[in-house]
């Protein structure tokens, strides 16, 4: 129990309002958890109050207060992430930005600058309306701008142009200490104070709440495809998708899924799996400014993956189409989430993408057990399910998942390109980053949040 | 002078070895300089030993010597730099990385391993020999990896994959203590301990040593052009420049230069400029996989300059002829050089370079000087030169500059996209990053270095 409770929310009530605190339980219960996977998801405290600010100032006054309490932040996005990064899982406040929620679209320069409580979608959405694209797609539209920045998301249509951080120009922060840190604005190139922002995309939210962000845009690219391309060989899909990489070929997207893992999606979402033949696909999304070179990418597609071995290809450029194969494609999480124990994130180098496969393939046969293996085999990030198993307790499930960390590490990669560490990865961080990276931050966080209170059970394995 | 100055050079060699340690004043003195115009440049102490280690554990060792001595250490690449970031101006050490040159090209993973001394060009050459490429190109070949890393180096041909930070997957470092850190390493995408790795990109080696760097590659795309199209309006041409971003096209290079500074340049190296027309030029420089990409976007770039006004373009696919072309742009700098009092490298947002240039001139106006103009107007890095004028005091020369800095400011730019603060720069770190950042640095910088051994006087504004 936090002491001084009254008290506490006395001083929160001055600054944000009566309205914007959430006291009440069941009010509460919707901050509570985000979007991991039931298996391996920690039990959120109750003992919290959640706080609505509706400026910088008013997040700068909240953490003045939390010092003075020495009560812990969690701070709060869309509650999409797949690592218990959201949860509060020790007492003190839930800061939701949720109405910060601002998109400003400069067109001229092609930057949103953007408040960090508002959506992935209404940043898609106000971007096209002014003809300008946000091509990065971190899944679930519902994640805000702040929780994508935090935790540098990437997704599938990564290939292209790049993870958030390479979309990020510059970013308010307000620090543990409540002091407020402009960095970077709309220019592209910016080597004035190396960029410090950079510290904070990534970080998880433990060195600073991140209130708004500068977001580069692109021009639409009016013109694209999607083709789903069909092996009956796993090894000739992963042959065909390096080909297509070292030609030196950018799609915006480069996706691989088997049949099991793609029907179960298109069934969950009460829809067909468009795609008859083939038992392993590649999907790939282009993306152009000329629709001459979409028709010239196309056919050189078309000629690498026939080459090594591809049925006919299911190519669409119209939209909806495209909207729906990417709907499929994007729902394989939410299809298995019931029935998932956990989702693991591993990373390998782009060469080495069906090597990893095939060991984890050999992880599933060892264990008689499911390991829906998909994800983007265009930069190497291969999600792989570890499913509930009848009969299987929750340490020998952890067990599969260790062997795959292993396969991976082994293989050069790393054990999460995208969700990030969170509460559930802490205790690989001693394995795969080591004494040298844990001392480090451990400065970094004490120096810049001397009495932990921001996120202060997050990312740094507990002592 | 340095107390027990015969002690700490036996401790040295009893590391590094005695044929790996300078003092002699002559040999000393080519390690002192770099880049910088000679109007704002430092004056160099003299009173420093330059170490050469050979491996990283023995960069560690002269890093705890230097904490046990409290001496500075100048951590020295090609000394190619432009803000007297590696002029050594505190007693002490300079580190120079030569001997740890290695490059290993992985060509299945795309990824070059590369020790911290190795230059630019070496990268470059080793890439090639195996079809791939390091797109970047920020000027100097003789700069190290190292040094590239640390500065976040830009170029021109950072429009199409982005600044050095980009390029980055994993570095090895030493921190100040001597402590060794290994952040990321093959893959492309990395959320593993919110990559750290970019806390020190950019840094320009205050926070520590780097040693080594994880490089991505791309595939060599085969097919390249250069197109240098003449104007004979300025407004015109800028004018053509955002409309070919503005439709979504990413060249590997967009610069802007005119006549006069193109000629000096070509003069300086003894050729001539072949374009005989216009007096402002646009050189835009094409790379592709596919060759029928190229001609698409040829095409598609000729009729967008014909349709802003643009003179008969000059276009080339032939190697030697693009080589020549990019080395009278590179080397611009080297041909104003000797009667340069600075070069700036105000940045800007990409949707106002041309209002940005319309101020430069009128200052030029103002003042009756020349100040010219070139640079990168894919990325609003525009780079002008403060010349030296016949009765001007450097009073007046540094008015003249703070006038352009005030120009880019306004516009919602910056001071350096590329060059960095280094020692040149820091008296504007107050006035363009805020307390805020100079009281966050200096607490990363306190934990990480406490005895400010590494770098001391440089990034952060004297007290």
């Amino acid at each position: 129990m936090i002491r001084d409770f009254k008290s506490l929310i006395g001083d929160l009530k001055s600054v944000v309002g009566e309205q914007w605190i959430v006291t009440e339980e069941r009010a509460v219960e919707r901050y509570l958890y985000d979007e991991t996977a039931f298996g391996v998801r920690p039990e959120p405290v109750r003992d919290v109050v959640v706080v609505k600010p509706g400026s910088t100032e008013e997040v700068s006054e909240v953490l003045k207060i939390a010092n003075k309490y020495k009560v812990s932040v969690h701070v709060r996005g869309g509650g999409t992430g797949l690592v218990g990064g959201a949860i509060p899982t020790k007492p003190g406040i839930v800061l939701s930005l949720e109405r910060m929620d601002k998109v400003t679209i400069d067109v001229d320069n092609m930057v949103a600058e953007v408040e960090a409580g508002a959506t992935l979608g209404k940043l898609i959405e106000e971007a096209e309306k002014h003809n300008l694209m946000f091509p990065a797609h971190p899944g679930d539209e519902g994640a805000t701008v702040g929780g994508l920045v935090a935790c540098n998301a990437g997704g599938s249509r990564a290939v292209k142009t790049g993870v958030v951080r390479n979309y990020v120009l510059g970013l308010e922060i307000v620090l543990p200490n409540g002091d407020i840190l402009r960095l970077g604005g709309k220019t592209i190139k910016n080597n004035m104070g190396y960029n410090l922002a950079h510290l904070f995309i990534g970080s998880e939210g433990v060195l600073g709440v991140i209130t708004k962000a500068y977001i580069r845009l692109y021009p639409k690219w009016r013109y694209t495809a999607t083709i789903v391309v069909p092996f009956n060989s796993r090894v000739d899909a992963f042959r065909a998708a390096k080909k297509i990489l070292f030609e030196g070929l950018t799609p915006l997207a480069l996706e691989y899924f088997d049949r099991k893992v793609i029907e179960t999606s298109a069934n969950y979402l009460g829809t067909t799996w468009p795609v008859k033949e083939g038992e392993y696909y590649l999907m790939i999304i282009l993306a152009e400014a000329l629709e001459d070179v979409l028709y010239v990418e196309m056919e050189h597609i078309d000629n690498i993956v026939r080459s090594e071995g591809a049925l006919e290809p299911f190519v669409t450029q119209r939209d909806d189409e495209q909207k729906s194969l990417l709907k499929i494609r994007s729902e394989i999480f939410s299809a298995l989430k019931e029935e998932t124990f956990d989702i693991l994130d591993t990373t390998v180098p782009i060469g080495v993408v069906d090597r990893f496969i095939e060991n984890v393939i050999d992880i599933e046969k060892r264990y008689g057990v499911w390991l829906p293996v998909y994800g983007h085999v265009g930069d190497g990030n291969v999600h792989v399910h570890v499913m509930k198993h009848k009969g299987f307790s929750k340490e020998q499930l952890e067990k599969i998942a260790e062997d795959v960390y292993d396969v991976a590490l082994l293989l050069g990669g790393t054990i999460t390109g995208e969700h990030g560490i969170g509460y559930i990865r802490r205790k690989y961080v001693k394995k795969v980053l080591g004494d040298a990276w844990i001392e480090t931050v451990k400065k970094l966080k004490s120096v810049l949040d001397p009495n932990n209170i921001l996120n202060p059970d997050k990312v740094l394995p507990g002592d």
